[in-house]
């Protein structure tokens, strides 16, 4: 670990190439100055004829004269220039052990530092580096040591080592939090494109996760989490461009139909609007198309009717590198099927009507994921669309093409929701679920409180913008399983057999996770607003004995300088499990929230407190 | 904060006389061996030429000749050095804003490194060093920021920089706790040294404390420490040296007796053992006095029967200097008065034989932090004691100096806890305290569990070494304030109303100090394991009981980097206390030591990992 500068200097030397021929101008322009500005200890005189030294000779060069000059100058520069050479290299400070007099030490080590051992704790050591009294440390150690965040930066030229204590943001509520309104910070969430999703199903129109089951599963704290960030979105984003393709007033005239195929436009009775029926021969030539070159935008939707196996199939173009990527929607009950540069989602064998909404570039990122493809950067400026594909047999209608369709996906989870709950009001979570070794696994079949939370925040917000009683009943009846406790297949947990806490994951010991518990906490607070602020509710009751809960555990996961993620250090007995940066952020985010529905300064204080946390602050020691 | 590192050299260089002259040798010796191990781009011909050219000409040298020598050759070393020069002078990497080529901006950084502005979490900055990919940050930010510590060591003329994450030290037990060996890690304690020790007093034999109360007071956990550390350190240190100046068979014959002055040796019946009786005239010249010189050793003590104002008096005498202090034994009720080069202690009025054991060095420190006169140095190495004075009239006896007299020490505390304790069990405690924004006040006259705890260890020490039944029956009443709940007058908290916690401050609400509450559970396994380890004593039920809270609640002072002083977080709700790394090392000292008497692994494993924080280990985040 004490390797000295001299191998390096060696390699980094032998890497410039060509740098002695550039040297001789840079060399002019600065010596000069700089033996002036270091006032070396050489003559002046001679230090300044340093720089009007003639051109240096080239070996190569056939027309450089014999110069006559006085033999005692050309010495004495000579002499000097190898007495700075020496003085400079030794300023260089490469690391020596052997004591040297203090004034040359002082010297070699003036400008360019020197090496030094760092004995970190008595176990190891680090290369530093020491000029005058002042010890410097490599920042590659102190990242590891420390953990904190660091890179170089370039403002104007301007060259910057821009360190960060945390590598998350605090968002601070620019308004009192409104169940109408965004759900916490998820406008700034973006569900799908993350890794554990493996796609949107086509069926259901809801991300299906592998986050514990690489087969995938329908995961209802994802699927929550998916509807709300779109919500969101939608009360955060202007209005989405929506271009029509094809609807009941307008049609396109582009189609194309090949030989063996029909194409007829017609009034279905149901949809009450004119829609395309279409038919094709068994082979591949045998198909309807529409060309079109759409850019920026990519969210397909259309009603379709197909008979088995049929499809609607959007082409995508790479602009530059003319790559064609065919996503077919087909009306069978596969997932998600990729090969090469076809991908495809079923969208359901069932033969009635429904409405399709994708994402064609997140279809496309996630059929590359599944052939391990690497996922590309920024493709919607790379892609458009460039054709529609009519295959098989059906028929389709209210094509149309947007910037973005976010309530058709919220209201995909809220209906999602609607349709799976169970009698007891909950959305069991079919992966087996370790969390942590000493808690009990979580079986196949488990609840979570942040589900039903999230839930019901979703559920809220359908209710509130549908008026339809059936999401409110969801949401009423996803409170039932908050009541029930975790070993009876519920999520609640009582803490001391006092405080009752909504456990994320419903282990025993139980866990006390802080975040999904708020999360619960705020799908309360939405389903007691929906229902009247007035009401004398369940949602109300259970939201305030769980803040009476948080506002005096809250402390316990204050670790003086961060957050812990849980209690199981308490609960388990084991090393504490504390939050990592977009965790604590998210309690950070939470507790502001909070501290606008509450004046209790317990939550502000700590909101306050934490923020300062990611910055480096710290409680103080006594 | 960008200040560039020109001007800083310019000073250094400005600061080295002598430079340019001693570079010529080294220059020579160095450059060689430079130039090959960096491959500079130099031909190797020219630059091994270097070192073996000719020793500079001198202006004033008249004997210099005039050298005919190939131009050609003159001129391309002359070249080569200046572009030599050039290459180390850049690679010593002033800082430059400018951007330049990559290859020559490798080499400019190359070694020497160049000065960047760190900006720290965008709020400040720093001027740190980069070399090649490598940011270097300055030791002295980083010391603030993560409050770590460092210095530079030197070892057989090795440099180095010593690291340490925390200033304190861990003591692995030897061997298993035993109540009649060392108190915890007592053997390392020197209460009486400390700041907040007002002087021993001459009346009591213990220690008079300022912590909180500046005119002093005795406050119960100090003189209990005191004890303990004396009896600890008797057990750890060799067999002190005793210097025996006058007893019942030897006696000096150098007393000096001035004119008014008598001194007479009878036998006296209480001591059954030959004294000094000794009477001088009421003016200052008039006394009896022994010249001694003794080194090294300075506990003093005697017997002294006196008359009101007479007094004992040892003079110390600083080897060096000359300079002469004296310390006057009074028998006076003053606590401690001092003027110039007179300390004087008073050791009560009653007329009645009692012993006195002074620590002379401690004595004469004392007196001078009476006087704001600086602490000396080491001042056992300087001083030496040259004579006692007996002035006005009275008897003495058994006079000897020791190297220690600890059991004398921690006798003096076992008694003074016997004497004083009131009829509730307890050690109140006459200072007010303000422990926490937000808690009570504890006022005058509260007691501390760590004083009844500590008190307890004692009086068992004493009753194991002596026999005697009064410390047993002390210690045994002092159990009764602990099951005493602190709104009552006692010291005991129960944490949720389930766990029971000794308090060293009882507060409302209660704080839940860790340290305070495990000594207290050390003095109850003490008393438990001196009435006898198969006794169903109450000791042992309230040791269990703490064991019990101890364990569950243990986690909750764990940060994941260190450890909380006390819970005051979550009682008042406030930015948690963290401990200071000595507190801490309490902590773990205290755990390994519990860990030896109680199998549960939650005291190993955390005694460990909170040793580990102190090497900079944390607990996993998520």
């Amino acid at each position: 670990m004490t390797a000295g500068g001299r191998g390096h200097a060696a390699i980094l030397v032998g890497r410039s190439p060509g740098l002695a021929t550039r040297l001789g101008h840079l060399a002019v322009r600065r010596v000069g100055g700089r033996i002036d500005e270091h006032r070396a200890p050489a003559p002046p005189k001679a230090a300044g004829s340093a720089p009007s030294a003639p051109e240096p000779p080239r070996a190569a060069d056939g027309t450089m004269m014999l110069l006559r000059m006085n033999m005692r100058t050309a010495l004495a520069v000579l002499c000097i220039s190898v007495i700075l050479l020496m003085l400079l290299w030794n300023r260089c400070g490469e690391f020596s052990h052997r004591p040297i007099s203090s004034a040359l030490s002082n010297a070699l080590s003036e400008h360019g530092g020197e090496q030094i051992e760092c004995l970190i704790n008595g176990e190891y050591s680090v290369a530093c580096r020491r000029e005058r009294d002042q010890v410097y440390l490599p920042f590659s150690f102190i990242q590891k040591y420390f953990e904190v965040y660091g890179k170089m930066t370039n403002t104007d030229g301007v060259e910057r080592f821009e360190w960060s204590h945390s590598y998350s943001k605090v968002y601070h509520p620019k308004r009192r939090y409104d169940p109408r309104g965004t759900f916490a910070t998820f406008e700034n969430y973006n569900v799908e494109v993350r890794e554990r999703v493996k796609c949107i199903s086509g069926v259901e129109g809801v991300p299906v996760s592998t986050q514990w089951e690489p087969r995938g599963f329908f995961y209802p704290t994802q699927i929550a989490q998916f509807g709300l960030a779109h919500y969101s979105k939608n009360v955060t984003e202007p209005e989405p461009r929506v271009r029509v393709i094809e609807d009941g007033e307008r049609h396109s005239e582009g189609w194309i139909v090949s030989q063996d195929a029909t194409l007829t436009r017609e009034l279905d009775q149901e949809l009450k609007a004119r829609v395309l029926r279409f038919s094709t021969a068994d082979h591949a030539s045998s198909q309807v198309w529409l060309k079109v070159n759409i850019s920026q935008d990519f969210v397909l939707s259309f009603d379709a009717r197909l008979k088995p196996n049929s499809s609607v199939t959007a082409v995508l173009q790479n602009k530059d590198k003319k790559e064609t990527v065919y996503l077919h929607y087909v009306a069978s009950n596969q997932l998600i099927y990729a090969q090469d540069d076809h991908i495809y989602h079923g969208i359901g064998t069932e033969l009635k009507w429904r409405r399709v909404t994708r994402d064609l570039i997140i279809d496309m990122q996630k059929g590359w994921a599944l052939q391990d493809r690497p996922k590309r950067k920024s493709p919607r400026n790379k892609f458009k669309i460039s054709s529609l594909i009519l295959s098989g047999s059906g028929a389709v209608g209210g094509i149309r093409v947007s910037s973005s369709e976010h309530m058709a996906h919220f209201f995909a989870a809220a209906n999602w929701l609607v349709r799976r709950q169970r009698a007891r009001g909950g959305w069991p979570v079919a992966a087996r679920r370790h969390v942590a070794p000493g808690a009990s696994d979580l079986r196949p079949g488990w609840h979570s409180a942040m589900s039903q939370g999230h839930a019901i925040s979703v559920l809220a917000r359908a209710y509130s913008r549908s008026g339809k009683e059936a999401y409110l009943r969801a949401a009423q009846r996803a409170l039932l399983l908050l009541d029930v406790p975790s070993r009876a297949g519920g999520v609640k947990a009582t803490w001391m057999d006092r405080y009752v806490w909504y456990e994320e994951y419903p282990t025993t010991p139980p866990l006390f996770v802080l975040n999904g518990f708020i999360y619960t906490l705020l799908g309360l607070y939405d389903l007691h607003v929906i229902e009247g602020e007035n009401s004398i509710s369940l949602a109300k009751k259970m939201f305030d004995d769980g803040m009476a809960s948080l506002k005096t555990l809250l402390p316990l996961f204050d670790t003086g300088s961060g957050s812990f993620y849980d209690l199981r250090h308490f609960t388990l007995g084991v090393s504490p499990n504390v939050a990592r940066w977009d965790y604590h952020a998210t309690h950070v985010n939470q507790l502001y929230l909070l501290a606008g529905l509450d004046p209790d300064p317990i939550l502000l204080n700590t909101a306050k407190r934490w923020e300062g946390y990611m910055q480096g602050r710290r409680a103080a020691h006594n």
